[in-house]
């Protein structure tokens, strides 16, 4: 099939702040995009070729949507899967793949997944509802402290919380969940791996997530991690590995901890661009986004090596600032070294929403992240 | 003003390839953009915020697209100048100003400016109608050979013509025109300039074009051109000047003739994004477009260093084709290491008409340029 011309459709599944990166790169390649996305003020609104409105969670809404369009793909998780099987069924290529998507979307499934695939990853209890778990830390098969994870719809920190009293157990919702051992580790990482429709296959650089200390939101992300070569070479391995496992088509970020003694256990996968990818517009020779396409449509991958050291900072919004949003002291980061700002373009700013990020690259990783420290310390997204 | 929060509107007159690369940014710092442009088929109709149709030369139709915007800007020379001038005397900011593009429409008046600012550019006489340059060259006025250039509207190698004998005058159009003195240079250099609203003033590196032999159109661009440090000094300096005596605010793209004894003299020069730096995107720290973005909104100029070298090759319509444009053997070069494909989405291809560009990027420059050799010889810009 013919990309770069007429008559080929390409479909998103939603339209925030990925697909608008991603609708960068099928401007760059002229690719023609349609998105689907609840919101009139999605940041996909413009740039797309196409923009329909509509409930992604809706089996009638999604299958009408995905029909039109030659290849289907997604920059949520939270679609409706059995319209994208009935898809697949009738020859629409649908990457990431329903079957990926749905032991994605449940946390218990996507953890049995990597043990029944002897990939590395903590261990842990499944439940029906959070109300057993109190029965099991009673009869002895949980013990204190563990992390409670909802099964579903997890995503940024919500739905995520780690348990050290029976009582933290209170006020958390009674759905399926599970009970992971908390693992101390030195490193969060991840790799993002792009496997194409032809099956070749490349990762991105090992990069690290540094925590904010409280707020559980990823405060640094850092590329290449400052981690041995050796550590870098496992995880890598890991993360080609778990996309083997999946079959997966398109791109796959895997986080992993790197834990006290370098052992690397899988924390969660993202089958789409990812948080931790973003530098890679400025960083890389191709960005995660540009792969993403590549990967997709069947074409040859980029290189993944990176142009220069990377860092990237989250903007999210302010505590205590809800409503029409203010960059403050956007023009101060500016000046700073090697600095692009990326605004999603949501109108409004509640506290912890991500508005923005923005890129920090220097030939010196310390300097940039020197840098990143001062860019997060300058700007601020507050309301009018 | 806050360009990064609702009410403030971006004008751009022009929705050609040069304004689909501006929009990345404008869509990428989230700065509302309404554009203006003659064809409905125009690649900036999408990713802008509001399209508007409309000939660029009628001064009612410029003059009411421009009452709607707080800063207006161009991405093509060609438009109603009067027009400009009624929005600036009415608060209206222009970038590039109305003088400036009354001087650079007519290169007559462009090759006084430089004479009378004391700007170093080759020797030329003026004339009211080609008709006259024979006459002139009977009486001794003018020597041959010479450089026929017409005075409006000339644009990539059309309006003008190498002048040997007195023949080569047949056919020309009998319009206002200069003769220039044909100067042997051994390369031809561009530096772009990026001056904002607050004097603050940025080069890119000067960049080396490198000309097909036959055809007269820009082959290759090469970033940093291959010239000694005191050559690329002079050349700075020369487009420094040049654009501090337009006084000018945003990009000004200066081409030059580097002379056999190392004189630079100015050709022409473009007060906009230009081919010259389309590599910029890949290659620097900041591209030429979100330079151009900063200058014209008087944010502090990014930073113009080249994080690798750059080598851009145009995507021009292969001879013999017209019709529905097909990128032959795009997957190809794809496959090449840090090569990047633009392709602006014009959907009919004819003889030489511009279709796109391909960067290559490479720490090794000469690998960067042989590699885009390979890109050349490979994709062809076909019809269906």
């Amino acid at each position: 099939m013919n990309y770069f011309s007429s008559n080929f459709k390409l479909g998103i599944l939603g339209g925030g702040q990925l697909g608008k990166m991603l609708l960068n790169d099928t401007r760059k390649f002229d690719i023609y995009t349609s998105v689907l996305d609840a919101s009139n003020d999605a940041p996909c609104k413009i740039a797309s070729n196409e923009f329909h409105l509509g409930d992604l969670m809706d089996y009638n809404t999604v299958y009408n949507f995905g029909k039109h369009v030659d290849v289907l793909t997604i920059e949520i998780e939270n679609v409706n899967v059995d319209a994208l099987e009935a898809l697949e069924k009738e020859g629409i290529k649908v990457h990431p793949g329903s079957k990926t998507l749905r032991t994605i979307q449940n946390k218990a499934k996507q953890k049995l997944f990597y043990t029944d695939n002897n990939l590395p990853t903590a261990p842990f209890s499944r439940f029906a509802y959070t109300s057993e778990i109190k029965d099991a830390i009673d009869n002895g098969g949980l013990k204190l402290p563990f992390v409670w994870k909802s099964a579903q719809f997890g995503y940024d920190g919500t739905g995520v919380k780690i348990v050290k009293t029976i009582d933290d157990l209170d006020g958390l919702p009674n759905v399926e969940c599970i009970a992971e051992t908390l693992v101390p580790f030195k490193n969060e990482l991840s790799v993002i791996v792009a496997r194409s429709a032809s099956g070749e296959t490349t990762t991105f650089p090992v990069v690290e997530m540094e925590f904010h200390p409280e707020a559980n939101q990823v405060e640094y992300v850092i590329c290449p991690a400052r981690i041995p070569e050796t550590v870098a070479k496992k995880a890598e391995q890991v993360a080609l590995e778990t996309s083997k496992a999946f079959n997966h088509v398109g791109l796959l970020a895997v986080e992993m901890f790197q834990t006290k003694d370098d052992a690397i256990l899988i924390n969660e996968v993202a089958p789409r661009p990812h948080n931790s990818g973003h530098h890679t517009i400025e960083s890389s020779y191709t960005s995660q986004f540009e792969q993403h396409l590549r990967a997709i449509l069947g074409l040859p991958l980029g290189r993944t090596a990176s142009k220069l050291g990377g860092v990237m900072v989250n903007l999210v919004g302010a505590e205590g600032y809800t409503g029409n949003v203010v960059y403050q002291n956007i023009e101060a980061i500016l000046k700073m070294e090697g600095v692009t700002p990326h605004i999603y373009g949501k109108k409004q700013t509640r506290p912890f929403r991500k508005m923005g990020h923005v890129t920090i690259v220097n030939a010196d990783l310390s300097e940039a992240r020197r840098i990143a420290e001062e860019v997060k310390n300058t700007i601020k997204v507050i309301s009018e």
